[in-house]
């Protein structure tokens, strides 16, 4: 039997740094288990070894946070997937909760539940219709008994709202985050405000979650806990980042880039770029601090290295670890050998690789018409819009 | 109790494409099990599950072949890593046999047991010493009874055909892998008298694995064909290629690359890159096409889908894969479902998102003087010889 | 004798676009006439036949302004430079009016005299010392009889608003240029205010020159010309930008990337850039329509092409250019004939030849220290520093 | 009246390195006198004092050669050319003789005058024809009374070899300059036998110019050089390449790369890069450096500054320019002043600003058919086995 552990706001209350986990949609996808599109969960009850190995991993890899792969694990959403799936959507939320609890007792992590944007929202169901949804997954959590609960991916801060509220009757603690940007949420509601409306609604813990890359996201938490600390509110902040480079992309975030989700690759981000992460959103005062798509083990690795003298420990998974590549100081070339140092790492601009490949992409906004040519010339004229659009932020700097 | 499958040399000889696995030591880095440097497999006895687990997913993506997790398992490589292992180099060599076998099971796999170079070689051991090295590890494969054999990774062909002629001794069918380029091995052996050299000592089925990316092995392995052809000679052709962008490396491939091993993210392929490079090994006459460091269980798949009409069957995680990004169609945003086609997929030059880094890099040649200042000036001077390497390369073109 | 030409008020004051030429001192630096780092204009009076050459290309490429080549030709500015000039500053402004006026008569141009900021301004003499400085350029102005005065390149609009003031003088119409961006000057006056101020100072036409590439500047002059209209004044707008792509620079501009001055030449914009460049200047309605350092006679002549149709008349260089690449009809080889088309050159994304180089810099921003190693340590700090500044800015999108 | 210089082979056989000119027809189009697509030269007749202006610029720049502005100027061409021009050819080729000699006088120069490939050579008439055409030429430049002649842009070595033939007669020094790289001429015929055969046909210098950048020239002027010694003769060498990055193109040059001719700025060489060309050229054993399409004077004079030592004197157009950026010296910010030394400009990796760019193309190789849609098709497919051949291009790294 587990030991009894600090919870979720004693440990933010404390000042200890929190670590969350990495993205299980994305990790999944490239192991075989989540289809790309749909991105829903049901690996947890149809594959769940391969579920808590992941959970493993980032447990290993320092994460005090196993957040249940319940990710867009409501019944509208699972309904919505184009493919009838095996398990209902109470079997899929039970199963995403003891691979989490049984993980997380394996270690000093914690459970959290969580809840998602529903379509239910975007074809504008009522408040009531909407709430239903959630309170549906809410009851599996609540019978699972997870340690805290966390509404994320959201990207109009009313439908976080109402998450909130709901979560909230459970009397566990809540934490909001949303997908947005420093542009703020989509109908234009900017992070300041946004986090003092999740704040009221009950919320402890504001931030934002995926669509956008670290230093983009650690940004935007900033401008969240500006706006609470100016309205004379007090919460605890989280981030959860993408794991891919996007200094290219929109409002909407990384999903209107060309590369999505099948070319993402050049973006993703090296352990040293995530020390750099790690040390800004410490620095900003944010203490949850995790990822989101992209995220594999080594990357969440990097962030409890970065702030291992914060939190008082390594990481398990650094047993295999050279601190600043100092596993090859054995190496037999000594230019390879004089790669094990900090100021290396650090300093590296790494190649692509891929010459006839640019190094910023416009994001997409053309839609699909009636035919292939006429999409191809409305490709041709978006493309030029496009380029204007990358040339007016531009003019910005 | 698994049926009766039918072996390497009856499948290669009935002209069947076989899919090969990725690699481990890269995959298991990042999960958190392996120790850059080192790079050895000890994590067989130590975290059995999270091997088993790999070995699961590549076996779901279409693999055909359950490599033993037995890369630099040798003794005098094991006892040359830095750290004291927990297990002995007999323990670790069994554990990944059983880990393989019982996978291989699963599903429609052979096991092959593999040996690499070994420090002993490279330190001038006699033939009698290095062949007593592998001697050891095939001990091991032979009481757990493997499918077939594979000598793989030898920078020097020398090395490769002792390696060659120890496996032949069990009677079971052996492939033989080097990792060079097209300039051949480390003595200037090109790869058509290498191959030559290995099919003579007895190997069934030669090409290269490692150190370049897809195309430039693939290259390779046609100039070994044409020189195994040449002679009058028969032989099966593998290839297990980086799943990294190497167009600038020098002969001695990836690792003097300056991003190898901790920066090479923006190098990965992307799963439409492999088809090309499945589509590639195959039209060259390449049957037996897998991967190493680098891939993922998401790039094995999509090589078993490039040829999966050849195969007559798609792979297991294809459940969870729409073909050529077909998963997209149901995407709100038109713009997104619109990238649910091939050509918008074959088309795309994928953005690195890193506008201060370049496309290629000058490989490392300097290695480490007294002080820190000494070998700035040295590399302030290599670089201009780098420098001037790619430019008297360029030249070529 | 030439004939009465319409002054440049009456041409704007009719709506008609004046073509403005291009950058001296970089185009006769490349020639071999001036030196960069003075940067100043004595060619005028040593190489008369290099610059009155420079001056027909322009009028020939459409240029209706003939700017005096007597930029940094104030005393204080010329006996600054570090070696001594064989003529006096006087012979020298004198020279560069002769020229511009010989030419001029040649076609439908006027004569602009210029000043730009001096030394003292900054060494901060007194308003009444910096102003006889421009007064003693002046002079030669009026003793020459130019059509009317350009107060450009100025990074403090007090100092501009001086310049004003003392050209206002000779009742001749007195335009005023800031080389500022989108952040204002360096004191932090935004756009829109030193527009007002240069206005109320007399100024009947305001824009911007140099530091920031055309769509900066066009978005710069935007502002001003917003802040102008809210303050209910009148004006006319123009705008001389660089013809360097120059996304990456800071509030300073170009001259603190990394490749200012010798390393431009990647950044250099094609004529295609220039048509677009010319259309948004055009758009937001401005109306004198120029360049500055970059700009060679193939780009002022784009920029009257792009506007043909408005101007009722092709530039007598056009005899030599065929409209979006036409020229190429005639090619021997089909895939060449095929680029003699709009849609392909409006669409093509040059490639650098350079895959060793990045898309960006981050801005310099280090100073020279004692030693040389303690230069290398600061700049690998600041380095990081200028890494994370790119980091924020790219937040912004 | 001018002294009596030394002639081109006295300088050669003493060992001298001799500066060549620039490229006219590039650096005329930007200025507004040479029409792209038939790069035609008469601008000597119609313009002749633009076309003086920059013979005095690349004398002034170090170039010891004045080549006629005769480029394309024979009658088949100029009659081909689209548009009716208002001279003859004579007047032409006189026009351009008397420009070269009239500069040449002012300074160190001999004057060469130039034929080159001729659309009835491509157009398969006979020998006989094609060398009457050139003799047409010749007959200005015996009137005329060049110093010595040069046969420049061939691509094939027999049209060359005609021409060399031709020009022979009249008893002058006669180089041969073909536009091939290291894979040979049109034919195949690689550059050491294309050498010996210019060699055997009387000329006294051979090399290349144009098509490919620096360092391909110079490589290919090195196989040329080794071909004539291995075949036991003796010649001079020379090299004028493109000043164009062009690591990317195929065996015809840059002609195929999509940039030509009106995208290629991004690939433009800096001064610095002329130093290291200059340097490679020298130890090369070529003494007859010059350029061609891209250089501008500055480009020259670095030639001649790199090369100063062995000149023993540099340019006049130095007093304008500081060594390695030493002009900037003076300069009122610390981090530009840090920028005037060697080791900054040429360790400069410098940014092109275009982040939506790639850094290499791929050639073209389509032709134009019968409608848009099949022609954007084939692009489309052909696009595909473009990527392949640079793919299999990167292979050979």
């Amino acid at each position: 039997m587990a030991p009894v552990k600090k919870g979720i706001l004693q440990r933010l209350d404390a000042g200890e740094v929190v670590i969350g986990d990495g993205g299980f949609v994305f990790a999944l996808e490239k192991r075989g288990y989540v289809k790309a599109g749909p991105w829903t969960p049901e690996a947890a009850a149809e594959h769940p070894e391969a579920v808590r190995q992941l959970h493993r991993e980032f447990l290993r890899a320092g994460a005090n946070v196993m957040q249940t792969f319940t990710f867009y694990a409501s019944d509208d959403k699972l309904e919505n997937r184009g493919n009838k799936l095996t398990y209902t959507g109470v079997q899929v939320n039970e199963a995403a909760c003891d691979l989490a609890r049984q993980v997380a007792n394996e270690g000093d992590a914690l459970v959290a539940g969580g809840v998602s944007q529903c379509p239910s929202y975007l074809s504008c169901k009522s408040e009531k219709d909407v709430k239903a949804i959630f309170k549906k997954q809410l009851d599996v959590f609540v019978k699972k008994n997870v340690d805290f609960l966390i509404a994320e991916y959201y990207e109009h801060v009313e439908e976080a709202v109402w998450a909130v509220e709901v979560l909230k009757e459970t009397g566990k603690p809540v934490a909001a985050s949303l997908c947005i940007g420093p542009e703020g949420d989509m109908h234009g509601v900017l992070p300041g405000e946004c986090a003092v409306r999740l704040v009221k609604a009950g919320a402890q813990i504001v931030g934002v979650n995926c669509h956008f890359d670290p230093m983009t996201c650690v940004e935007t938490v900033k401008m969240m806990k500006e706006g609470v600390e100016k309205a004379g509110l007090k919460a605890h902040y989280m981030v959860q980042p993408l794991a891919f480079h996007t200094p290219d992309c929109g409002c909407q975030g990384f999903i209107d880039l060309p590369e999505f989700p099948f070319g993402l690759e050049p973006r993703i981000l090296t352990r040293w770029d995530m020390h750099k992460y790690a040390r800004e959103a410490y620095n900003v005062g944010i203490r949850f601090i995790g990822g989101c798509c992209g995220f594999e083990p080594y990357h969440i690795r990097a962030l409890a290295e970065e702030l291992s003298a914060e939190r008082g420990t390594l990481p398990a998974a650094s047993e295999k670890h050279g601190s600043w590549g100092n596993g090859l100081e054995m190496h037999t070339k000594p230019w390879v050998r004089a790669r094990a140092r900090r100021a290396y790492w650090e300093n590296l601009k790494p190649a692509s690789g891929r010459p006839l490949c640019p190094s910023m992409s416009a994001p997409d906004k053309w839609g699909i018409t009636k035919g292939h040519a006429e999409l191809m010339q409305q490709k041709e004229a978006t493309t030029k819009e496009q380029q204007q659009q990358v040339f007016d932020r531009s003019k910005k700097h």
